[in-house]
């Protein structure tokens, strides 16, 4: 990029064609304060110092920083197509994010990625892709696709990959089984995330042995203190469901904070509208203490710096031009946005302009014949295994209860706190259903079904009749993935989500009001109070690598044995 | 690397090769000490813990850090070859250098690039390559060769290539000039390295522009504050003619520090054996009073982050394991040096062998023929401009003075102290010889001459007679490179460099001998006792790009106009 003009802006002999006068700039290098002008040209800072341009907006001496980077991020758990995605996140600050498309990847395989890239090109958001690890999550369920290891290797230099997502097989890395690692190997040179939630000692020693760089699974001080110790860079994460940032600021300190990011990891729309993005996780993280440049560090020029990204999370010449104008150091909230040197928010308000992406291969997703499926569950015995629902948690408990059982098939008794739960499975008509019992959640007269179904994405339903579990999945057959109510022998209300079953390309208003007003039907149906989301707590019920009982299309699953039993307690 | 085996180790399940126990380990990556054993096996680090070991080291609490790095050196100025060379560096802890072949490159060019590459395969110290990017670094001056922007786009991929080496052509870079920018642009995914003496504000964002990384030129607090703050990572460079360890100390800040490196840059064997290399730097700055964990951090973890170096620098799982053992952490003189896990090196003795590169491109590059060559120095009047030697400093000073002329030469005096210079181009036969005037040196009755002047090094020859200085020309063409005393038109002594005229196959201790001996010599022929080296004095009188005067083959050159100027003082 030979351009001389550059340089004649740098020396001040020509005007930038932006110049941002007056500011108070975070230098995240050297952790400090600097007063002047920043020049922009062609996306690119230019210089620091006194510059004038041919359009000067003067920022009135608030601070400047870098744009914010979330370090990890499931893209699809907004249920937005990136580019709406963008539109929610973009006004908070976040101008660049680390996209792990694992649950597109579950359904889409490497189709689903490469929807992920494209629709990244149609926004200014600078998304990163990394590669999913480990889809299918585990053998005991039925995945849309596979990501081989053959995949990793042809999808590794493509264009927007930066890595490999997180390695959740942690006891398949620690024990050294080859076909994780022959994943590793192959991803060597670039950048490999973690996921080892309370992995310490000699099986983290074993777990690093293979270039894991992060981990954004640590809950305690401790667990963070011992993996920077052990050469990890650590994400802080404040997501929707899994809220950390709390308890790991106590672990932040000016020695180790260099190795320390951000990240949301999972989270939900309106979450973000409400509470902000990763601007959260630093506001938090200021609350407790964390210093505020510090916590801007953690965000920017340290994300950039573990996945060596260059020219990225910093205020600096020739660096990307990204950057967030905010007033309150203790709370950052940006009035103003630039991606690429351009203003892309203002005041909240988003100043681009998005189209949908349409893909053929992302829709049409729901593969079931309703005239296949029996939701029978057969049982031997009435004393049985219960999935209790842990209230706004991704476990559940094993419980024993003794229900009523008539010609060998359980039966609804209205006066307990029982619901069955199916997950069918809808990638390839395979017919696969898992039937369960599940308790706490508290439907009445109806049945809650969705495409959303941890890590698989196969379609969960629950309900206290079996008539309306078949209505619910004949809906999201229908309208092709989503979220649905029926009640009574008929459709309350849903949700499209027609990109693979987890996303949509409707507006976020759109998405809000629906999901209030499902929200609140779901309530009137009976669904227990305690709990913050009906549906999202329905996505976890299938995910076989959290204890205690989880359920997938072929069965239950105890995660604590790790191998799949029967309903029945045995004797 | 798929290696169950390593799993195995790091679980304890079965013995690693080698175990250190009872290690004060250095943590950089949280800046702590942590007490526990090291398992290695395959050279890499297995675990920390406790680990039992088929061989154990019991290292009895004795501190041990990775493996220092040198962030940036000519290897050349050590004129050993670089397995040689690799002997003195070890036993001092330096286990890893980022070196660039600047001087090999002005003589050899690409050829001399694949000798340096190919000979770092002959010893255990791991080294990278910077491709030059300044050769030749004026067009005022005869080099042996170039390095062409072609050959840096063709060189870039190769093994063991790192990056762009230091960007000495700070005017054309500021200044947008297409054919410098040609070459960042080649470079701009790898490494950049900078070189920017004094250069501030504006320039400096103008050099900034294009991704060069690091300045190993800074002299004070003040500029490395501002070269921080702008994005660079700073060296605090502790060579033989330039140490500027001690004022940058004063710079280093805890919020700083995870931007500063240390750097020998050109460093003599006599004073690495005497010194130390990087440890020397290090125990400088921690006298300094910068802490002893943040001085091995910037010597070892900051080298490997601002270089992108992988699973380098840091003790933990899956990192090479270059380590070493020392007492005192407040003056690090290594005990044991571990590279790849092998001892290398044990109180200071070498345990490795390497063997001598032979190599015909870089032999026979002293191309002069004498019976070409004339020596006279025609003056139109005898008020003549001088280059006044300053004592250990490679500025010269320009002063004016009054000679004696006849028949329109210059004729010595021997009351005066002033010596005929001259610089013979020794590449290509071309028969170029600038002669000119030097005052301060002091030889009588001799000539001292030698086939290292900076950059393109040519022959630079040094006396009160054209016999001496003829013969000495003569003997440096017989050995084809090196170092030369003539006295009274016989040579009393020499020393060998027979690649490139720069560096020899010969041990340290052979070349540490005839130095001394040398050395010796040229005060009893009247050198000036004011210099610490009578040799190395001469290398820089031919590098125009430092101040006043200096003396290319083409002529004498006025460094601060940055053109050629006449001998005569113009009226």
């Amino acid at each position: 990029m030979y351009n001389k003009l550059l340089s004649d802006i740098a020396l001040g002999k020509r005007k930038a064609d932006l110049v941002l006068k007056n500011c108070q700039i975070i230098d995240v290098f050297s952790h400090g304060i600097e007063k002047g002008d920043i020049a922009i040209q062609d996306g690119i800072i230019i210089g620091i110092g006194e510059y004038s341009g041919k359009k000067e907006i003067d920022v009135e001496n608030k601070f400047v920083s870098p744009g914010l980077i979330d370090g990890h991020v499931h893209i699809e758990s907004s249920m937005l197509a990136p580019s709406e995605f963008s539109k929610l996140i973009i006004p908070k600050g976040t101008t660049r994010v680390i996209s792990d498309p694992h649950e597109i990847g579950n359904v889409k395989g490497v189709k689903g990625l490469g929807f992920m890239l494209k629709s990244s090109l149609d926004t200014p958001l600078h998304v990163h892709i990394m590669i999913p690890s480990c889809v299918p999550a585990t053998s005991f369920e039925t995945s849309g696709s596979t990501i081989s290891s053959e995949d990793i290797y042809s999808l590794k230099n493509r264009e927007g990959i930066l890595g490999l997502g997180e390695m959740m097989d942690y006891p398949g890395v620690i024990n050294g089984e080859k076909s994780v690692l022959d994943k590793l190997d192959i991803m060597k040179d670039t950048n490999i995330d973690g996921h080892a939630p309370g992995v310490y000692g000699k099986d983290l020693n074993s777990y690093l042995l293979h270039r894991i760089k992060t981990d954004h699974e640590c809950s305690t001080k401790e667990e963070l203190e011992e993996k920077v110790r052990r050469g990890m860079y650590i994400h802080l994460r404040q997501g929707s469901a899994t809220r950390n940032v709390k308890a790991l600021s106590k672990g932040v300190t000016k020695h180790n904070s260099h190795r320390l990011l951000f990240c949301t990891d999972d989270k939900h729309p309106m979450d973000i509208v409400e509470e902000g993005h990763i601007n959260y996780n630093l506001n938090l993280a200021i609350q407790e203490g964390v210093d505020p440049i510090t916590a801007i560090q953690m965000a920017t020029i340290n994300i950039a710096n573990c996945y060596q990204l260059k020219q990225v999370g910093g205020i600096a010449p020739g660096y990307i031009a990204d950057l967030i104008v905010f007033d309150d150091l203790n709370h950052i909230e940006p009035s103003i946005v630039f991606i690429n040197g351009k203003q892309v928010s203002k005041n909240g308000k988003v100043l681009f302009k998005t189209n949908k992406i349409e893909n053929i291969h992302v829709i049409n997703s729901v593969n079931v014949n309703v005239n296949e499926i029996n939701l029978d569950l057969k049982l031997k015995n009435n004393h049985v295994k219960v999935m209790r629902l842990i209230e706004n948690n991704v476990i559940t408990k094993e419980v024993h209860r003794t229900v009523t059982v008539k010609d060998g098939l359980y039966v609804n008794d209205p006066n307990q706190d029982i619901l069955k739960i199916a997950v069918v499975e809808r990638h390839h008509y395979t017919k696969n259903v898992g039937v369960a019992l599940m308790e706490g959640y508290g439907i009445k007269n109806g049945a809650v079904a969705m495409t959303i179904a941890h890590d698989s994405h196969n379609l969960v339903v629950v309900g206290d009749n079996d008539k309306d579990m078949m209505i619910a999945i004949q809906e999201l057959k229908d309208i092709q993935g989503g979220i649905t109510i029926a009640h009574n022998g008929t459709i309350v209300d849903s949700l499209q989500l027609e990109i693979a079953g987890l996303m949509t390309n409707q507006e976020f208003n759109q998405v809000k009001d629906k999901l209030i007003q499902m929200n609140k039907a779901a309530r009137e149906l009976g669904v227990n109070k305690k709990i913050d989301d009906p549906f999202l707590s329905l996505a976890f019920m299938s995910l076989p690598v959290i204890p205690d009982l989880k359920l997938t299309d072929k069965g239950l699953f105890d995660v604590k044995l790790f191998m799949p039993t029967k309903i029945e307690v045995s004797e």
